[in-house]
């Protein structure tokens, strides 16, 4: 009788994926642990996603979007060929990992950034070389530049610290070094600077977006890369030959043409953002400055993963990660002005 | 200044991928070229669709689209933990791939079958081992043994050919074989039997299914796998976190659950396939004998080519492939009797 088949031991030796948690449906909490915008999508997406018919479901999808390739090429005042789209931006993270990267060659990045990179990198069998963040959540330029990789990944703004790299400092490092840069830019929409202008000037930087945090559409899983036309052809082979389903191109489209409801959403947050940091820092707590969506922040007098179990017990979900650096911090998704409220109203003291 | 950032010698040498011939928006043509369901979907999964609300698309959807598993495991009396959903089944192979095959491993399959293989293994720096098959289109069983593969995948039924391995032959490599048998069943709605019940006797069975044919889906990409859970676990960690969207689980389910709506298309499109092929027989054409929605038929006294380029002209496309053995034969899509009248109509003779 044959056995079970035998995986790779890569794949065999992997730690299964732990989701964030996700309240059961019907449960009632506050949920400010996954980074989701608090406000609903456009109305315009609703729109274009009731307007679905059988036929557009029969048929396969465009193969790479060509529809928004063009709307997003506009709004981003670039060419369509400098679009990939994908099925959310880990997606299109995987893809320039298997494009860029064969077994052996060696990603870099700065530590802490988002956990996904090294996942990614395990899979294609490639060597992982992570350098600290300077002082002040500085981008590491001549260590990452040190060690030789053939990419470099980041996120910025970062996370899980919510701080944004100049783009004069991210220029400096791309003019300096021979492969692919990648900025993975999920945050951007709340932060005062991006990284686009460098797409122009600079054939191996890598801008990649998403629409699960600034368009509201994390249950969507649609974003993007954008690049010189040469690496968006050379990822467009080793992509799946229809990766973005028909419904969520004409999502994406609609979210990605109402940017004025989309602002509206980015300066709430903003906003509310602004007033979660001032409210905590009242009540003793450190936190970093952030560009992002969310807050780190130091719980006074430590006991971190202690609030954070208070905190879920009243149903109130937060992150907590349980590692050097990071143990005596909860990361804290900006909520609407009510759920700010309900976890200000929760914390002690 | 940097260059353009180099991308894997094998990715480079990839040549790129040609999707099949879309109508663009607005053209009026006869479409029997990628063998979609010429069907529309359950009017149930549109009502999935058009119930999505806000809320839906702005929370992250279930990681392992949990409520789909559930559905799909009832149906197929399997239990949950043995369905592995993906972003089509596309994806699903290529998660196979990624899991059971690192560089060098070797990947066998029959010749010719689903073109999709050999550029997932490519990307994977698998070896590629192919094995004509034996006469009759019947699975060449001793020679795929001989290749010393880790995986040996095949569509069942098969493209382009329409043909379909019993279950016991099926069995019968399964039972003499270590590895990973990917069982390829996309098309299998439309045949007489299929391959399911292997997967409680054979651990080393996967089945994969799609929606894009049998379910009139293509435009939703959604697939998956039933097999060992231990194997679906497995593959669980190499897929994207959120590999899913909330709406594509959605209409998935509501269509899975409308089992009444999906056999009234697979009737009618068995019908119309035996039609079609008599249809052909009698203007001289040989028919390989399908168990799928399409026919693989040798155009009498040679010039496919010819007449594929004059049926397009026409309005009427279908698939020629310019390869041995199949440069004298067109698959022909099964469409509406309508649709298929009207190819039958522009043949010649």
């Amino acid at each position: 009788m044959p056995r079970l088949p035998q995986v790779r031991t890569i794949v065999s030796q992997m730690a299964p994926y732990v989701p964030g948690e996700q309240p059961a449906p019907g449960e009632r909490v506050i949920k400010l642990n996954t980074n989701e915008n608090p406000f609903p999508p456009s109305p315009r997406v609703l729109e274009a996603i009731h307007s679905v018919d059988g036929e557009h479901l029969r048929r396969y999808p465009s193969p790479q979007a060509d529809a928004f390739r063009a709307t997003a090429a506009a709004v981003h005042g670039v060419s369509a060929d400098m679009i990939l789209a994908g099925n959310g931006s880990d997606e299109i993270l995987a893809i320039a990992v298997r494009t860029f990267l064969g077994p052996g060659d060696t990603l870099a990045y700065p530590d802490p950034t988002y956990s996904l990179y090294p996942v990614l990198a395990a899979t294609c069998e490639n060597r992982v070389v992570t350098v600290p963040w300077e002082t002040g959540w500085e981008l590491p330029v001549a260590a990452l530049l040190a060690t030789g990789a053939r990419a470099i990944f980041f996120a910025n703004p970062n996370a899980p610290t919510g701080t944004l790299v100049r783009p004069s400092r991210v220029r400096e490092l791309a003019l300096a070094f021979d492969g692919l840069l990648l900025v993975d830019e999920a945050y951007v929409d709340f932060a005062d600077e991006n990284c686009l202008a460098l797409v122009h000037e600079l054939p191996n930087v890598m801008i990649c977006r998403t629409f699960s945090k600034g368009y509201s559409l994390a249950g969507l899983r649609f974003g993007y890369a954008i690049a010189a036309p040469a690496l968006v052809a050379e990822m467009s082979k080793v992509k799946d030959s229809y990766n973005c389903d028909a419904i969520a191109i004409l999502a994406a489209i609609a979210a990605i043409e109402d940017q004025a409801y989309a602002r509206t959403t980015w300066r709430a947050v903003r906003a509310e953002r602004s007033r979660l940091a001032g409210e905590l820092g009242k009540r003793g707590w450190e936190v970093i400055p952030s560009q992002t969506n969310f807050v780190l922040a130091t719980c006074p007098g430590g006991g971190a993963a202690a609030l954070y179990r208070e905190l879920k017990r009243q149903g109130i979900l937060v992150r907590h990660f349980d590692k050097p650096g990071l143990a005596d911090k909860l990361r804290i998704t900006v909520g609407t002005a009510e759920q700010n409220d309900a976890l200000l109203a929760a914390l002690p003291g």
